[in-house]
């Protein structure tokens, strides 16, 4: 039942308020300081294709990115092989540290040695909170959230099982997220370590992490971040927030392709007393060596386990490239008029569509995308895409709209949201 | 010291033998079946550049990976977006189990459903290990060997630790390998799991995975094998030898590219008795539900953590394409007589020079790479780097001549070591 019973004949408001939207929408975009990145991106070659909103899912290729990765297998893999480990400027075997530090100028607020780029996500939290427990020892509970991104859930159940520790769940309201007095509420003396989201992946909430920092310090806990649905929309303090130890992805707002590796932070001061457990010989001292025993390299290179992934890191450094030149606070301008934008337009529509917005209305607390709620989303946004309007659904009944700043006009918001609403208005079904 | 005192004059030899072995190379080139496959790379491109002997190491980039990473950023990436994870006839989520399966079809002589791609081997490594210790409780103890390559063993020397376990050293004979009595002899009611490479990273010995595998069953102990040095070059047999858990790496003859994710394998009768510790989103039943509380997938597909690595496993796919065409045995066959010649043309080489073979002279036991030993490798390494030779040095003395048989020609091997002979003769500091 896609309109709730209501609304189902001709909407004849819709032409009028498109307009007003497109007239609005084509003076933000010509007086974008940004609009010049969209030319950045490879094109989508798709008939019909309409607009692309999931850039907080995967986002656009550069076209850097592609020049890049074919420079990569003609050069540095191709003809100096080998040789690329170790020889030049740039040498492979720096990488996690150099594309690490690229991304921390960018986008975290940290400075230099104190990120690698290495593994999933899930694989770097699970290395991150394993190693922050060392750092805790005789503490015996990890607060985490109720909505938190599910792998971030499933790891550290995994790793209280393992550990012998407790968890103690933060019951999120998953149309904000936490705040932190409820972090406050949580930790105490048994606490080791605080993991929570700083966007929520549905709402979009934004959480306070210098407030939640210095609460989990309070009960003298570590601090761990995700910032998966953040990094590159949203303006990111690490050093300055007291965050002590931070995972995020790639293959959102970076561009960094689908699977791109992640990146891990461990603030300086903690570096000698944690341990990570997975030791490899990319993250020993000397590794060729080749050495008995292993021995943590110094610094952050420790959290690095096995043979860097070169080829995944090079669209990497080349969306990280684009964030870098536009400025993160550029950036973050333009992403709450996006969103802004977009919930204009949802809250222009009739009631009888029944279409909430289950993101944050308050800008300063709303990330890079906007979560709108139907019952019968799932097939709306199946509809959608079969119109060429690719946002993403969330069960049990969201579709997120992830306006990425770098490629996203407001024009397509506009677009997009109109063909939503025709959608929705003649039945998901419908031609 | 060069020449170690003899020899150092000119050696009126050298001409004759290459002028022999030239005529040898240029027969079996012109008679080798897979000759075509030379074609299949993406040239070298530099002045004076010689031939590329470390094939063992990084494989060389096929034309067909540079074409897929263009088509990748335009078509599944740039245009299809995020659908490509779920829509089409070859969906993102299901690359793990399809190119592990396309890589167990081609050279591991596994069935389908029991091999995935993700992470890097260290990562792997650690999670089959951890998973198999899930299958034998009570027992204490791992068998690995001294000579083991440094992340096998840096990842256990952790578990070890971690999980309350003790490590029982094979001495390995650097210049061949573990034998299966030694590991008859190491293994007993305390020993939980067996971890071995099937191709040693040094000498290249081929130890014998069955009798390894069948003493390890004896004991009630599990087997890991470490298949990085032998998949795509050796032939493997994973469910003829009842190997029960395997890892390996696709960037050496798999030509997957720097850094390119690796690929694990459990049997299927143990796939439902082992739990691997890093519980992720994209190995859980039903990732897309996102619900509470981690259930493994079924399957081999609970190995999976992370998101998928898509950009690193397209050359992955176009070069398992490669040897599933060309076929394992046909691959085994042309190593065998590049390595033969390789050995024939050093034990021409005058005694003067003090070149050893640390490599199996038993072909039968002798893997894809001959590596020869003399106290200065070192800088003759770094001498024929310049010279447009491309080896590796393994310390303490060892030049790996790792001879890929897909992209190397016999001519290749004799140009190669007529430069390497040359400056062993006239010193590698000479021009």
């Amino acid at each position: 039942m896609i309109d709730e019973g209501r609304g189902a004949t001709e909407d004849t408001s819709q032409t009028q308020d498109s307009g007003e939207f497109a007239r609005r929408a084509a003076e933000l975009d010509a007086a974008d300081p940004l609009a010049s990145y969209l030319e950045e991106f490879v094109p989508v070659d798709e008939p019909g294709f309409v607009a692309y909103l999931d850039g907080n899912s995967l986002g656009r290729p550069t076209r850097r990115a592609a020049a890049e990765l074919g420079e990569l297998v003609r050069g540095a893999w191709g003809t100096d092989l080998i040789r690329s480990w170790t020889d030049g400027a740039d040498p492979w075997m720096e990488w996690p540290e150099r594309v690490g530090d690229e991304i921390a100028a960018a986008c975290l607020g940290a400075a230099a040695g104190q990120t690698v780029v290495a593994d999933s996500t899930t694989v770097l939290l699970y290395k991150l909170a394993r190693a922050a427990l060392t750092a805790r020892p005789g503490r015996d509970e990890i607060v985490l959230d109720t909505d938190n991104f599910p792998t971030d859930r499933y790891v550290l159940e995994g790793i209280a099982g393992e550990c012998g520790m407790s968890l103690r769940w933060i019951d999120a309201d998953p149309r904000e997220g936490v705040h932190a007095e409820q972090v406050a509420a949580a930790v105490g003396d048994r606490t080791a370590l605080v993991v929570l989201s700083h966007v929520a992946y549905r709402s979009g909430w934004i959480a306070d992490l210098p407030a939640i920092a210095a609460v989990s310090h309070g009960a003298g806990a570590l601090f761990l971040a995700d910032l998966c649905h953040s990094v590159g929309a949203v303006p990111v303090e690490l050093d300055a927030w007291g965050v002590d130890l931070a995972v995020g992805c790639t293959y959102k707002f970076l561009g960094g392709g689908p699977g791109a590796p992640a990146f891990g932070y461990i603030c300086r001061d903690l570096q000698d007393q944690v341990r990570q457990p997975i030791q490899g010989w990319m993250g020993r001292a000397d590794p060729f060596t080749m050495g008995p025993g292993y021995q943590p390299a110094a610094g952050i290179r420790s959290l690095v386990s096995g043979t860097p992934p070169i080829v995944g890191m090079v669209p990497v450094r080349a969306g990280v490239g684009l964030v870098a030149r536009a400025g993160i606070d550029a950036i973050r301008c333009k992403s709450i008029e996006l969103t802004t934008l977009a919930i204009d337009i949802v809250d222009s529509w009739p009631d009888a569509l029944g279409v909430r917005v289950s993101s944050p209305r308050d800008a300063a607390r709303r990330g890079g995308h906007v979560t709108i709620s139907r019952g019968d989303f799932r097939q709306v946004n199946a509809a959608l895409w079969q119109r060429g309007v690719i946002p993403d659904f969330r069960a049990p009944d969201g579709i997120r709209l992830g306006l990425a700043p770098l490629s996203t006009s407001y024009a397509d918001v506009v677009r997009a949201l109109d063909v939503a609403r025709t959608v929705m208005t003649r039945g998901a079904g419908a031609p």
